[in-house]
C-alpha cells in the first residue's frame, strides 16, 4: 500500500499571489523520495470555513495532511486556534514551549509582549515539535488514525523541520521501518530523451529502487531513492545504482546532491592550485558572478573582464583591431585572443572567454542571433567551441552560455591538470 | 457581492514537486486586481478522481474556477477528457481548432500525426478559447451558471491566454461592465512599514481604490487598482492616486508596471549618450550581468572589471598599493579609486564600483561581514555610500549590492546630467 499525504498551505498571501508558495513543492519532493504519493496540494487564505473545507477535501483521499503557515504571534496567525475548533478541541499552553519562547526574546534582546504565549498554545492531545530555528513550533494531531502535521510557512523553518521532525513523525506514525535514501546525479548538456536512451539497457530495475527526472534549467538532476529494510542494504542498492549511471553517463556528470557546476570547478580550480581570469563579452558577467556565490573565491579568480566595447577587447585583451576588422567581434579568433589575452594580463593559469549575438537584433545570415563562441586558454594551448542556441529570450542565451563556458572548464580541468 | 474564482492545477509533475507551480500565483494576482477573491488554489495529478474531487471542493465556495495543464497532445494530458466525463458530455470535434493545428504543424514543417487531433476535441456545449501561441486551445463550460475556464499550463501560453481571453470571458460571464486598472509601482530601500507610514495621510481610500503590497526581494511593489463605470473615469482614478504616491514617495520610486531598475538606468544613460563603466569586487559580476540583460546594453556599457585579486585593482584599475595596504580593499578610499581608475580606463563619462565582505568568513571587528563600500565618480567628482547589511548569506550580500549600486547611479543620473 502507498501511503499518501496531502499538503495544505495557509494564508491569505498566498491566494492573493502576493507570495509564491515554494514550501509545498519542495514537501511533495522529499515525500516522493519516501515513496511517497501527494495526490493533491491545496493554498487557502486564513479563515475557518476554507481550512475546514481543506481538510475536508484532503483527509478522505489522504492518510496524513501536512500544514504549513500561520503559526506567528499576530492576529491573523489563525491555524492552530482554527484546527482546534474544527476538531471540537480545546488549546491547552505547553509550558516547555512557552520558556523557550521567552528564552529566544531573551538571546534576541527582544522585548517579550504577552501575545506571543499563543505561540504555545497547542489543540489538546496534540505532539508538540521542537523548532530549532525560531517560535513557531509545530504539532501532529492524531485525528482518527489519520495524522495532522502542523509546521511554520517560513520556508528555512519549514526546510529544515520536515526532514528532521516531520518525517520523522509520519514514518513513526505508519510503522515504516525500512530505510529509505536518495542521491542527486546531475547533468547538463545532454536532452533527457538522450539521457534516457543511453541509460536503458541498464539493471536499474532493481528492488526497492526508483528513479526520477527532474529537469532544473538548464540542468537535468536524477534522482536515485533506494529503500530496504537495513541501512547497510540501502546504501549498497544505491551505490551500485549510481555506479550504473556513472558507467552509462561518465563524465557528463558535473556534480551530486547539492554541489553546485560553480561549486566544482572552484573545488577543481582550488585543489589543482590554478588561478582563473574570465573575459566575457555575450555572459556580460555571469560567469563571475556564479563564481563568486562560492565563498573563498579570491583564491582562484583572479580577475573578471566584462569586454562588452571593441576598445576594451582591444586595449584590456590585447586583441587587434585588425582581427576584429576581419573576423568580427563574434568569432572563433576573437574568442581564442579573448581568453589568451585575459589569461596573460592576469598572469592566470587558466583564461576563459565567451563572445556571441544575444539577440533580440544584431544577427545576420552569417551569424544569426543564438551564435556564441567558447573559448579556452591554459599551459597546453587553447581551443574554442562554436554553438549555436535556438533563440527563446535574451536571458535564456546567456544562462546557456554561461553554463557551457563552467562546463567546458570543468571538463578541461577533469580531463588534465592543465 | 464580491467574486470568488478558485484556481485548479492539473499535472503529475506538479504534486510530484518535480515541477514548481507558477501559474496559479500568477493567477490569483491578476484576479485581485479585478477585485475577484481566490478562496483556495489546488494542484491534483491527472488521475479522473481526484481532478473530480478537486472541482466538487472547490465549485461550492465560488463563482468559477480555472483549471491549468493538462491539455496537450499525449496520452496523459487526460483534462478535457475527464472534465467531459465528470459532466457527462460527449466530446466534439471542433473544426476550427482542428485546422489551426494542422496549419501551425506546417509553418513549423513538423510532421502532423493523428494524435495531435485530439487536441480539438471539447466536451459539448464548451465555448472554445482560442491560443495565439499554441496548439492547446482552452476552453470554457458553464455548468449550472458556474464557469470552468480550461486553459493550458505552459506558463507563456497561461500568461498571455489570461488577461487576453480568459478574464475578459470571466467578466461577460458575471455581466461586469465597470472598466478595471492597474498600476505597479515600484520601490526599493524603503522597508515596508516605512511606506505605510510615509502613504499614511494620503488620500488614498477613495471609492472604487484599492491599494496592494508585494514584496519582491529586494524590491517593494506597490499596486494601486482603480474601479469604475467608465474608462475615463478610471484613468482619472489612477492618474490621482498615482500622483498621491508620487508626491509622498517621490524619488524613491525607480519604475513603473513591467519596468526594472537596471532598464531605467540604462534608458537613462542612453537618453544622455553617457558611457559607463563598472569595477566590481564584492558583487562580482552581478551588475554588468544585469545591465547586459537590457537589450542595446553595448551602447551605454563599455567595459566592466571584476576586480577580484589585489593586483587586478593596481593593475587594471590603478589603485596604488599603498592604499590597499594603509586602507585595505574594502575602504571608501578604494571603492573611490576604482570608481575613478575604470572611470578612466574605459573613458567613460561613469564609473561606478563596488567593495566588501560578503562572508561567511573574512570579517574583523572593524568591518565586520556585511560591511560595503559603493562608490561613483563622473565629471562631477565622486562619492562613496558605505553600507552595512545584516549577514543571511553571500548571495543576500551580493544582490543588495548590485540594487543599491544601481540604485545610487539611477538618483544620481535623475539628479543631474552628470
Amino acid at each position: 500500500m502507498t501511503v499518501k499525504i496531502g499538503i495544505m498551505a495557509i494564508g491569505n498571501e498566498l491566494t492573493s499571489g502576493r507570495v509564491q508558495d515554494t514550501n509545498s513543492s519542495f514537501i511533495s519532493q522529499m515525500f516522493q523520495a519516501q515513496g511517497w504519493k501527494v495526490p493533491a496540494m491545496i493554498a487557502v487564505g486564513d479563515h475557518e470555513d476554507d481550512i475546514r473545507s481543506g481538510l475536508e477535501f484532503l483527509l478522505p483521499m489522504c492518510d496524513a495532511v501536512t500544514v504549513t503557515g500561520g503559526l506567528g504571534p499576530t492576529a491573523d496567525d489563525i491555524t492552530t486556534e482554527m484546527i482546534a475548533r474544527i476538531f471540537h478541541l480545546p488549546l491547552r499552553l505547553d509550558e516547555g514551549c512557552l520558556e523557550h519562547i521567552k528564552k529566544r526574546f531573551e538571546q534576541l534582546r527582544l522585548e517579550y509582549t504577552e501575545n506571543n504565549a499563543k505561540q504555545a498554545l497547542f489543540p489538546e492531545g496534540a505532539q508538540t515539535i521542537f523548532n530549532p530555528i525560531g517560535t513557531a513550533w509545530g504539532f501532529a494531531l492524531n485525528v482518527g488514525g489519520k495524522l495532522i502535521a502542523v509546521m511554520p510557512g517560513v520556508p528555512v523553518e519549514a526546510r529544515k523541520m520536515l526532514p528532521e521532525k516531520i518525517i520523522p513523525l509520519l514514518r513513526e506514525h505508519f510503522g515504516i521501518s525500512e530505510t529509505v535514501k536518495s542521491r542527486t546525479i546531475k547533468l547538463f548538456g545532454l536532452p533527457e530523451a538522450k539521457i534516457d536512451h543511453m541509460l536503458a539497457g541498464s539493471p536499474l530495475d532493481m528492488p526497492g529502487l526508483s528513479i526520477g527526472f527532474y529537469p532544473r534549467f538548464p540542468e537535468i538532476h536524477i534522482v536515485l531513492t533506494a529503500r530496504g529494510i537495513s541501512e547497510a542494504q540501502v546504501d549498497l542498492a544505491l551505490a551500485k545504482a549510481v555506479s550504473l549511471v556513472e558507467d552509462k553517463l561518465g563524465k557528463n556528470i558535473f556534480g551530486y546532491d547539492n554541489e553546485t557546476l560553480e561549486g566544482n570547478v572552484a573545488k577543481l580550480l582550488t585543489s589543482k592550485c590554478l588561478v582563473l581570469a574570465v573575459a566575457e563579452s555575450l555572459s556580460g558577467g555571469l560567469i563571475t558572478d556564479r563564481l563568486t556565490n562560492i565563498p573563498g573565491s579570491s583564491a582562484f579568480l583572479n580577475r573578471g573582464i566584462v569586454a562588452y566595447s571593441n576598445e576594451c577587447k582591444v586595449d584590456t585583451l590585447g586583441v587587434p583591431p585588425e582581427v576584429l576588422v576581419k573576423h568580427g567581434a563574434v568569432s572563433e579568433e576573437t574568442a581564442v585572443l579573448m581568453a589568451g589575452g585575459v589569461r596573460k594580463q592576469g598572469n592566470a593559469d587558466v583564461g576563459i572567454s565567451t563572445t556571441g549575438i544575444a539577440g533580440p537584433t544584431g544577427g545576420s545570415d552569417l551569424k544569426p542571433v543564438g551564435t556564441v563562441f567558447i573559448a579556452i586558454a591554459d599551459s597546453r594551448g587553447s581551443f574554442c567551441r562554436h554553438f549555436f542556441f535556438r533563440w527563446r529570450d535574451r536571458r535564456w542565451i546567456k544562462e546557456l552560455t554561461a553554463q557551457w563556458a563552467l562546463e567546458m572548464l570543468r571538463k578541461r580541468l577533469v580531463e588534465n591538470g592543465t
